[in-house]
């Protein structure tokens, strides 16, 4: 029997229909809302952070609004005393429960900020206290490891940025600027794109098999796929017990490529294409130079090439390839923890509901 | 002989002395650039993101700022077209010259921002084109990883938290809400408390000597000695090649948590006291049931004996905290890559100017 996780995975190009189906109908409330801000604050912790790098790269690069991430315990341990007004707070939690996320989405509404969630859970706390609830349609996601959940809130950060495109001062960005973000047009081939993904499970599975006795692993990415990398670095350390290290290309280079040897497999992610591919083209034949097995996921021939082996990606623009890249690695994340006789679907440790101050 | 870097972690206090000689003087210009501006965006790469994570805790805490951290490859790469009126861009770069931190820098100003560079180069291309520099006064650092430059980066950021806590709106945040962070008072503490933490070394050397069969590690901080448990994170991965995971406290217990076994100790560093002691003194516990070796920096006697074994921390309050307690740590890492037959002062892979896109 297939374990849960696996299950789910294969349940995402189906949660994401569904979900694009339910938010984009609040594309006009949220630019409503957006108009009466001028940046982006994004709350969250785990895989919902990882999200949130992607919105904040979406919200920045293609709706034009500074988009950046809160520190939470700012809010909840330090109560710090800023000013918000202005600022669009988005919290972003599976369960909508987690007491720090909540809470935190609480004090940039008491400093002044407008507040969305992002959850799963419509009858959340977290849902019940912002001016805007985005509830995603992953349905129940009963493996611990958040795969539907996780790309459900892409979807999310999709329509948030596009929302958002239009700026609140006389200075609006053309509907061109958003380029391939037309709803009608890119964001309907997403949910196909992430089901041609999961027939890479095969691929996955064989090489998981040769990944079993790597105890630490380097994943990197770069722009949008960055938070692919991130993601993927935490799945497989929730999942595999791996010491994975997740780093963007350019914080990988600029120090800890030390670490990267024959003892250290490098995964590396990338677009089909996009001004990153060439870097990361590039990072894989140094890496593979320093003597470490390199292993790719997505990119373009020669990236292949480049790398002992890879697992294919999408062929979707750069800034939407996210939705489908992560799919690749968390069927690698799941073979490789059952390949290490662990259960995908319970790692130690961990609960559904995490609550910092547990 | 000494190794280069531990000459220069030993000229941390006098380095810490000339810095704030120095840039204190500077508080009025700062105050009055700051005063048209609303929030601080940190700009930054490597050991000076760290102190740029250290400044978003100070200026959000101490100054009543909204301070968060840019990603570089939004200007660099994709051009990101954003409205940065009534942000301070503070970039953070040691030589002024990488070239990314250069380029952003001008991106923000061309954005709208006002902007700082604290750098030790004063003839660097970033001192050139900020509105204000501030010029650390490390000295010339000859090893490769960062000890002095990264702690005189931190004196920057105090005194920058300094002169932003009067808000530019008409709710002045008073002088109680800097606390110890007069610097007639508190600061002039801090090079002595960095000075006694250097007489730690013989128990620094003893502990790397428990540690050099570590593949990998742990580190861990939270709130203000976050940034602390980074910093050593990344002068673990640069010195040793070990694969060192920094992470807040939230975002280990949020998930990664089950890392934490035999195989994988875990350094935890903590202040003396402040509200995060007791959060990590049970993470100690935690991970200690988990089986796995921890050993702690700071911290009170309480978390000492939670820990297998701890190197003493400084009794500065907890927002100067993470000048001293870096200390020990650099140290560590520093007797860790002899111990292991490592040159501490040039680290395969790196060199001192670095340059993202080389």
């Amino acid at each position: 029997m297939p374990s849960r996780m696996r299950v789910e995975i294969g349940e995402q190009p189906d949660a994401l229909r569904r979900t694009f189906d339910a938010l984009l109908p609040q594309v006009g409330e949220l630019e409503a809302l957006g108009r009466a801000t001028g940046q982006v604050l994004f709350i969250a912790r785990g895989s919902s952070d990882n999200a949130a790098v992607y919105g904040q790269y979406l919200c920045s690069v293609h709706a034009g609004r500074l988009a950046t991430l809160a520190s939470p315990s700012l809010a909840t341990v330090y109560g710090a005393d800023l000013d918000l007004h202005g600022v669009l707070a988005v919290a972003v939690s599976q369960s909508g429960a987690t007491e720090e996320i909540v809470r935190t989405l609480e004090w940039a509404r008491r400093c002044g900020a407008r507040t969305v969630a992002v959850t799963n859970a419509p009858g959340s706390p977290l849902a019940g206290l912002a001016d805007i609830a985005l509830i995603t349609r992953a349905g129940r996601e009963l493996a611990v490891p958040a795969t539907k959940t996780y790309t459900t809130q892409l979807a999310a950060m999709a329509v948030l940025a596009l929302s958002l495109r239009r700026r609140p001062t006389a200075d609006p960005v053309g509907p061109d600027a958003l380029g391939d973000l037309d709803p009608a047009e890119a964001l309907a081939g997403v949910p196909d794109a992430v089901g041609a993904m999961v027939e890479v499970a095969p691929a996955a599975e064989a090489l998981a098999g040769r990944l079993t006795g790597a105890e630490t692993l380097v994943v990197s990415g770069r722009g949008f796929a960055y938070s692919t990398a991130l993601e993927l670095a935490l799945k497989l350390k929730e999942t595999c017990y791996v010491t994975a290290v997740g780093l963007s290309y350019a914080d990988l280079v600029h120090g800890p490529i030390a670490i990267v040897d024959a003892a250290t497999p490098a995964l590396l992610v990338a677009a089909a294409d996009g001004p990153m591919l060439p870097e990361m083209t590039g990072l894989a034949r140094r890496a593979a130079a320093a003597g470490a097995p390199v292993y790719g996921i997505g990119g373009d021939h020669e990236f292949a090439a480049a790398c002992r082996s890879a697992l294919p990606g999408p062929s979707l623009p750069e800034h939407l390839a996210p939705f489908a890249l992560v799919v690749p690695g968390q069927l690698l994340a799941e073979a490789l923890a059952r390949a290490k006789g662990l259960d995908p679907d319970q790692p130690r440790g961990l609960a559904k509901v995490t609550q910092t101050d547990a």
